[in-house]
């Protein structure tokens, strides 16, 4: 499906430099794009491609159109204004209305009209699935679980008793939402399960990473607020509320009943601690340790960055012997006739 | 289903503070509890909520009583208690006997009659299910597998082949048990796969969290004992034996043939090389990298707490001068006659 | 099915030392095997339990032969030889052809006469499934995608629409490759979700563990190269590239765009930031974050070993007042006459 470059620019809002009757009916990358291509360039460190590149047309910032050998549409967000390009050249397909054979629909479901229940994917009693959800393949809803309207479950998706969830959020396969938290309460004989009576309560445009697992509340609900995005492989613990438009990289963990704020960016692989406060707009880069509550806004890091092993062998050593370095220094401050600063214990 | 104050001190052996006539049919948080509820409090910081909170009754240590401006059901672990209590006034539904329609059980398979097959399961040749399990929908179980009595599989779990599992034994969403484990033996030319002829053993009374997964054994069993609980996104390696009462937090990867004590807490995001044997009652901190085996009873760390970005470069770059440092002071102190200490290398 | 040990010389190239006409028909581990079974030695340390072996023969490198009790396969490398024997003593199951009932198979999908089709199986339109395949129960094949001959899914593995697998590839179950990746572009009213127009495309003699998950790419394939393996639990973002014969271990995470070389090793739990490129044969140990290009071949770290808390705590107090401690050491040179040394800022 061919557009021009006149209709783009007026569909999306957005400055054309060039012919505005040129056609594209593809994206591509700025460096092997060819003719017929849209394509975007949203960072100066890739100038040199940008001036070699083939493409028909390229979104970018006013910026760059000095190095634009062709047609060029502008915009101050040239990525996001590619990504709604794009979403416009390769639409979803819509939402086929009915169930598979194989699929298994309790009786008293309630099951929208326009929406699709995939091969052998199970609704449990009482269930609701808003208008044009797509429910995958081998997917479960559990009893008295709530879709929003225009929701996705890819493929394999588990959403457990009684979690709702707004409206046109996506589940990628393998996530699993409203599970038991890690709730054991020590005992002398042993631990005894706490139970989860809480639920999960998921705002709208929500996206949730494949085989991410978010557990429900022990009394009260795990909250996820609208537009937050979890990458794959998060754990989100027990009570956790996170906030509006807050995005979490890949195989982030989070512990039970901490709150995050709104706007925040947490890094892949970063572990916090349960029990916390992050305050709205906070950025914590990856491969941190978060153990205490952390204003917003405001950035965050505990992550090493790795080099070569024997150097690092080295630095490990040396940071077992700081307790001694400090007291030599301090040996040798005495000596001087400084006064020895205190150290701890 | 409203029960009185004086019932719950006779069921659960505590003593109560107050009317035992009064009637409690829900818990919920002390802060934010209504009449008619039960609640708990076990943690003296939250004192001052107790001394606000509307609940009928709240189950507390003695030495918070003073503070409890209701009625009290006194317990030394009152976390626990409440545990108790709120599984009796929202006890599980019982497992209803029988199969769902699309199900597939294989004719050689031995289902208990009191068990219950899940929409879209599947039941391998020969496998074992005891009486009272509750087998989610699309649960796999393959072939001579076994589950004991009351285990219950919630949904989209797998249970690999000749894989033996105890009793009153709860498995989340996508768990993964006893998959082929890690094991490529290198040659000349390329990596040849070790065959996993060991299977999993899982004692009774485990727990194991949502797409957490565990591998066989090579030759002989990946062993988790009784009453071992895993929370979710927990990897644990072929031939490992984790003992008995053990708990491991979320996110945690344990390589092969490690052997975990009883009655050890591993923080999340922990990592624990292997081959090494950690003893009982050992403690280690979330986000720890375990590299050497560790005696118990004991507690290890080596996580560090993330701190304001711009310090924490600071620190690294200091980190990467340590070197330096330690050259410069025992420079130092030849200069003051000290002898130097010794550096390695 | 017992075999000599001269048949097993024979057919796997091995010198024997010992009687050719004695038989093995299992195989055990060093320390526990009996008469009858054959085990294997691959190091040193332990020699020990070599000489004290009751197994029928021990397959090992010439250097052990010395303490070796019983029989020997000699082989330079004793375990790959043992993985191979292994795996002929313990066949594989040919792959039954057909479809499971409750399989659910597009009417345009081409599936091998040869290859199963497990109960509860989802197989979309268009897709093809090459001769010997073996997918497993609840597992989901989306429209277009293509797996070669030979490839095993065992249980609940998703692949998504468009992937393309090549031979002989195994995946463990809840394994999900090609979901969208992790890609919202910022603009002034939220995130714009970027479309993932790209594929997976995934080479032969691939391992791709339990509840692992690769992300499709953005306008290219993710590209996962011949004969790499995979471990449970990993993350590889969208648009990766993963050299031939590249191993990754557990719970490792690799952020978007980023290049792995070939013959590669990554220890568990390391973290790759995006848009990197790492060399081949370049090994990073476990537990490090990896935050810029790597050159290889070469060995990178930044993992810490755990000690214990006390004296970890102490560690990291001491990491906090490493400024203070640098500028106290060239106060003292200062002092001593000695040009104070450069420190950052």
């Amino acid at each position: 499906m061919a557009i021009t470059l006149g209709e783009l620019a007026v569909r999306y809002g957005l400055e054309l430099s060039g012919d505005p009757g040129l056609t594209v009916q593809a994206v591509a990358p700025l460096a092997s794009a060819t003719p017929g291509t849209l394509t975007f360039c949203s960072d100066a460190k890739y100038r040199r491609q940008l001036a070699a590149t083939r493409a028909t047309v390229v979104v970018l910032a006013r910026e760059m159109l000095p190095d634009c050998p062709v047609a060029a549409l502008i915009s101050p967000h040239p990525y996001a204004a590619y990504a709604r390009i794009a979403a416009g050249i390769y639409p979803e397909a819509a939402v086929t209305a009915g169930a598979a054979p194989g699929a298994s629909i309790a009786a008293s479901a309630r099951v929208a009209a326009s929406a699709w229940i995939g091969p052998n994917a199970a609704i449990g009693a009482g269930a609701v699935i808003g208008e044009r959800c797509f429910v995958g393949p081998s997917s479960v809803i559990e009893e008295g679980a709530r879709l929003g309207d225009d929701c996705r479950l890819q493929a394999s998706v588990t959403i457990c008793h009684g979690v709702t969830i707004g409206r046109r959020c996506v589940f990628k396969p393998g996530a699993v939402i409203g599970s038991d938290g890690f709730g054991f309460a020590p005992a002398p004989d042993g631990f005894v399960k706490v139970p989860h009576l809480g639920a999960v309560r998921i705002g709208d445009d929500v996206e949730v990473g494949a085989n991410t697992t978010i557990d429900r509340g022990t009394i009260e609900d795990t909250v996820i607020e609208d537009g937050v995005k979890l990458d794959n492989l998060v754990q989100v613990g027990h009570n956790c509320r996170i906030g509006a438009h807050t995005v979490i990289a890949g195989c982030v963990g989070i512990s039970g009943s901490t709150i995050i704020g709104r706007r925040c960016m947490i890094g892949g692989a970063v572990g916090i601690v349960g029990h916390l406060e992050i305050g709205d707009e906070v950025v914590v880069t990856g491969y941190s340790m978060v153990t205490r509550s952390l204003p917003g806004p405001g950035t965050y890091s505990s992550g090493i960055p790795a080099i070569q092993t024997m150097d690092w062998r080295r630095t490990v050593a040396r940071l077992r012997r700081l307790d001694a370095l400090e007291r030599r220094l301090a040996q040798l401050e005495l000596g001087a006739g400084g006064a020895g600063q205190e150290t701890d214990e």
